[in-house]
């Protein structure tokens, strides 16, 4: 703890979509050493004996440790538990030291970790997950027939209500929020090949002392009867181990090592991407309909500017974006990451992860943070949307009027005339009700033209919508 | 039918890995532009009248249609759908002509097309990956304790087995399986914003002959009886139509409708990405175990060469890397535009997605076609991972020796003893056995350093991972 | 040419931004046909003997290949150009035959014709760049002084004019074309692991007749004298070859062999799609600027719809920002390919290359042709963009009436006043002139608040941007 | 500097390709930090009066902030700035504290700062680029003629020479130095909404303190003559304040205000990730040589192993490998916000550009040191590379002999009898000489089957390619 600040690369200054979230705290580089050497403590513990485990549990504790200096030291053997297992060793004392580390590979205690780190991230987005939804739930059912514009290719199309648009918010969330609870994080465990030669070594020579974890686990390794025709199989003992180390953990037992079949990683990354795309839609629409033209949502306190009073920025929406625009490209490397790692453990591929998959957990994490303040605070404008639904002169519900008009005139007749009508509405302003107000009678008209009256199917879809409870994650 | 060869784009000169699959077929504009037609027909069997309903369906017939002419009839409006509606309109001839279309929008016929055609092509992805995954079971039981070196950032590390290489191939391409099997693919009927206004209309004002498959439906849109405290909601038949005309398709049934809520086109883009990426590790370790120098696996039948007739190129495992590379960028296309799906229906985001979604659907269904092949056909060669493993002189198994000589002489004698002894076998070609002919007897020597049994737990392993059975997808 | 259209994939149906484009003509894959066989004419012209030459450039004409059938016969090779030497082989007849293809590898037939379809159809993309970037220069010049509303993070800030507006999207399409213009597009030919062997084999062996070009270009090989303290060199003629055969197809002579030196595909791709980007940018601002709450700008001929009369959607900005969207992912596969191309030539970072790189072709194609088209006919609105600026009664000048205060009263008493003045207009909507009576004389205030005159230096800016002459690109 | 360690997100622990190298040093937060206190001070000289310059000088010292306050001060606003500046301004006291910021936007800060670190960091990327091609050009001349196996799609093709293939990488080395040197990096100076209107604003009403760099760029604001038929332009003083401002940072002077026109961030990122990946086929190509069974390259000094006393990794390049792995994805994020870049300054696309294009600074400085070090020390193994050429017993100039056997037999036959030598070669190991000893006279087999005898214009090319002089990078 002796290098000054100047030497961390980073405090968070160019990502305040993150900074200072708990997420930000939970995936730090602290927060990782402190996940490895919860691994390297569980593997004892798993393995034994008992006062081994003790010892080196106590030991494992970060700050006992300089992180910048395990960093630089990470260099030479491409990560950070070669140093890291040399120290451990040397705070464990001469006794323990043999228990430590023993067995396993650099990669197992950095994918444990990883998951780790990601166990303890995922409930605190999913919490937040869970406040926007909550909220964007009472903004649906206030506004479930609060009617504005309905945009399509940045145009006025047809009405439609902010419930229906909350509601389609929510049902993002609730969808991030199933594929975050839904993913399996599992422990890794398996030696320098993943066979987990080393540790049955350990069992053969080492002094038997095996925990209570792995006795209780017992016949773990005895997988099922064999399938007819094969030969009976003997049970393997250590793959037990494992099992007990991730239990340890409180993270999954892996069904087959992972160090090159990573398909844990790529789950991960693709639903953190999915979780800041999907809010991301919601900062989109926040940030087109709190423009100044637009003004139907404002959040609750906007951000200031340095040089112009009157400024009140999204900047909830501004940040949640912002991770939004880094998140797919980053998890298309723990994607393309999963192709790449070839052999037993890979030469680069398996690096390229831990950078991109941290910072998915901070976007991800600092995202939905973002969002439950923002939907917490926002503010709604009604009169400003009904205020907008009016621009159009009638235009926005011109695909109700020629509905109306067909069965009297004909598809073909009803076109011609609504063109005709429409266009002096455009050029001349003329509310379309007038424009044709030789074709229907003036009260049909004002009730055809009405666009508070055209919101279709909006307030059913919106009932239906928040029927779907969200799934209690990580509960 | 009249345009020349060369006005036709892509006649899959550029991606061998797709050309002439069943993938490929499934996915062509031809396939495309039945599948709007199929969602034309499926919407006015819905809505009724149902002799309106065969005449439509009648006339839906792609090759009634020029593709080339839609295609470029496309590029005023944007989408194919408003030259497609107004050929089909012509087709079914004026009596049937006000049913075409009826209240939709574009995006409802090219989303329902895409998930269509995902719901087509999947099948054929999934039986190409089950057919792998079979003769990938085969390979590991029949390799279940053939050893070979693991090599891990490109070394020789400790002994693995060819079973265990295999069981793992086999796991990514049953998650990859998992993964497609598990897709919702929903279809899109919701009107210009969603709202459903325009069929609400349409019943209102049409002539009442409603379908069958919506009578059946009845009350499909009364969701539920209200939540407390909640006004009792008044049913909304139209909430049936999307019901019925999902039916018609055998696609889900949107929960809402998602012109801007993409988590099918995000989910199914990151699931293809998945397949071709885990198929991508097979192929990685496939082309480093061909290699001229391991050539621990050659393909059944190598791709030849122009100039070298002694060439036999390991193509599967080519083809299957190329798309490897490009699916993970492709996707993050399909994750982005869940972000940017701003307003009621996007102006870009939506149109950046058809091509690379397509795209992601025909590399997945090239390289589950490709990697069958490559696994039917793979060649083992079991003496010459035997040789191999005998390449280090005894170096493989150094963890093993390390391990054994602990208990004896402490850690760090261990160590010592057994870094000098690597040495001498690194630079002078000494086997290690004898290098440590001081240290331990001839015959313990002999075991300790034999490769072949310090394969740990990987036949348990291989046993584990083939109790897992594949799902039956689309069944 | 006897296969059904529906076995062709693409006729452009799911990209309309250039379906019927030149740049889609250029690069279909009967264009990468002919450009194939432009490539092995090139190649037999260079070595001779001329009649050799004169046979096989007779005989390289697309239409006589059957291009769907290449395409499937490409995959048990995984690439075209084997199929296609049997096939020019048989058609140039026994005599000509064995001066087919000689001593080329596959790849150098391959990447020389993309080089050469790249070589084509850049113009196509540059000439639709100069197109926009002449109106943009219009549309400067004319809006010098027209005063919109300055946006940013969403929000009115300080006026700005559309003549700055316009000179910026110039200015990023200048930089788009001086990229495309800058680069280098080497012909390929090096044989089969890029050490040029087969050729100089080829002469020595062959029957003499070299080529002119090869002749005129006389001692290409020997390059240069050489430097102090050097082996004197012998001149290798066979390095004047790869430069005859460049001459013959008006490519650059390549430094090096580039099998898996990707630099040129990895820089074509970049930039293409900083062109892509450049235009979306244009689009991107389009699209809101034609938002119809804004309604600064709308597009000459906006697209129609289906079911809504007045729909008069910007359909060219959709589909340059649905280029956009796709071309930063799709330039990133060819530049992971240059990282991937490992040994001489790679197994399938180069076949990933082919496809995305095509697209980028067509998608700046497109783009740039929409591009024109929009700018063309672009329509300004600048009564509109002076009553917007009217929207925040004089908010959008509070920095203004900051600085004009500041002297008199002080940094922190001005804004003091400011921010209760700001506060009073926001809520109440009385102008901020009015909210400041107290505080500065009535003619001051209007001039103050008058957003026409806080355009700063914006017409010296234009003035100086449109002094940027574009380069000719390709003259 | 009162944070603890454990709030500190990143110590280097997750890179260890960039832990503590130069680039990592020079893009660090407090690098950061200072690099906008650097653009504060500069801003305030260029404005002037002399003295205010002065102080805000002496105050902009980053260790005088606590940066993490900084960071977390950040969120409300959305970026570091506006807590930046109130911190400046209580530093310089009151008198100057008017002088702090004046009409600069946030952006404007950010932006220069990002720039200024990409100048101080470039020089020591391009530094280490310099060795690398120095290293690699040694190893070209010394190895110009050592033979070994080329490789195409993973197999033994024909012969190469390792000169060849250090001449390639040096010559991506150099593209790389050459895309890093060539870069624009310009200052961003211009108000709120890119109009430069505030620094009219606060010559018109300030103290007129002009600072001696303002007044020495004297008519820096009149720019040329104006066009024929163009009305006299008035010079613009205020343009001379942006290039006043850009010369005390040592940047260039912006031609247009650059905030939504990113050219010059869009450029930075893909030479950064042209770099990396440029070095990543240096590193393939390393780990490829460096495989146990291929050996004919190793690492100066390997990489230790935990658990495997024997293991030496090629730990250099596959830390460069990882870097390689993330870029193209991550440049890919900075080329999407050009295109979102929308209105006068953006909401998230530019906010999201600020991580990744440090990370790729990072990353192509820490792949940059690590390829200098593993070229430098790279031990080049040619007798591996002789052994390793008669691994296919002469099937590795098979295309030679076919060559030599066509004059005479023609191609038909000589192909013929080829393939079947080439066969009985490939089953039963029998030397090709020896399969075709009925065919030629020994000599001459002997003389063809030479693979040293066929590496072609290998030298030729490794001449050619050294007489390419790097230029002088920021000489």
């Amino acid at each position: 703890m002796t290098s000054p600040d100047r030497d961390r690369p980073d405090h968070g200054l160019l990502s305040p979509v993150r900074a200072g979230t708990a997420a930000e705290a939970a995936t730090g580089d602290v927060a990782l050493l402190q996940a490895m050497l919860d691994a390297e403590a569980a593997l004892t513990r798993a393995q034994g004996p008992a006062w081994a485990g003790e010892a080196v549990t106590a030991a494992a504790q970060a700050d006992r440790f300089d992180v910048r200096d395990l960093a630089l030291r990470a260099r030479s053997g491409g990560n950070p538990v070669i140093p890291l297992v040399a120290g451990l060793t040397a705070a464990v004392g001469p006794e323990a030291a043999p228990y430590v580390h023993r067995g396993a590979t650099s990669q197992d205690i950095v994918d444990t970790a990883m998951m780790l780190v990601a166990t303890r991230t995922l409930p605190l987005i999913t919490a937040d997950l869970t406040r926007t939804a909550a909220a964007l739930a009472t903004l649906a059912a206030e506004h479930r027939d609060t009617p504005m514009p309905g945009r399509t290719l940045t145009q006025h199309a047809v009405p439609t209500t902010f419930g229906l648009k909350a509601a389609g918010w929510r049902s993002l969330t609730l969808d991030a929020t199933d594929r975050l609870t839904a993913l399996t994080l599992p422990a890794q465990l398996a030696g320098a090949a993943g066979t987990l030669a080393s540790f049955g070594q350990s069992f053969r020579w080492g002094e038997g002392g095996t925990s209570h974890a792995l006795q209780a686990m017992g016949e773990g390794g005895q997988n099922g009867t064999p399938a007819e025709g094969q030969a009976p199989r003997t049970p393997d003992p250590t793959l037990a181990l494992p099992e007990a180390y991730a239990a340890e953990l409180n993270l999954a037992a892996p069904s087959l090592p992972w160090h090159t079949l990573r398909t844990p990683t790529a789950d991960l990354a693709a639903a953190l991407a999915f979780t800041c795309a999907a809010l991301g839609k919601l900062a989109t629409d926040v940030l087109t309909l709190s423009r100044t033209e637009i003004a139907e949502l404002s959040e609750g306190t906007g951000g200031g500017s340095s040089a112009m009073p009157h400024k009140a920025n999204p900047v909830h929406a501004t940040l949640i974006a912002s991770a939004a625009h880094q998140a797919p490209a980053l998890a298309s490397v723990l994607v393309a990451s999963l192709a790449s790692a070839g052999d037993e453990r890979p030469a680069g591929a398996w690096h390229a992860e831990w950078q991109p998959l941290r910072e998915l957990l901070r976007l991800a994490g600092g995202a939905a943070a973002h969002a439950a303040e923002l939907v917490t605070g926002l503010r709604v404008h009604p009169e400003r949307m009904r205020e907008n639904l009016g621009l159009t002169h009638g235009l926005i519900v011109s695909e109700r009027v020629a509905a109306a008009l067909t069965p009297a005139l004909g598809r073909a007749r009803a076109k011609e005339l609504l063109t005709a009508a429409s266009r002096r509405t455009a050029t001349e302003g003329i509310p379309l009700a007038e424009a044709l107000a030789d074709v229907l009678p003036p009260d049909q008209l004002a009730e055809l033209t009405d666009p508070t009256r055209y919101t279709g199917s909006a307030a059913a879809l919106v009932d239906r919508a928040l029927d779907r409870k969200p799934e209690h994650p990580h509960a």
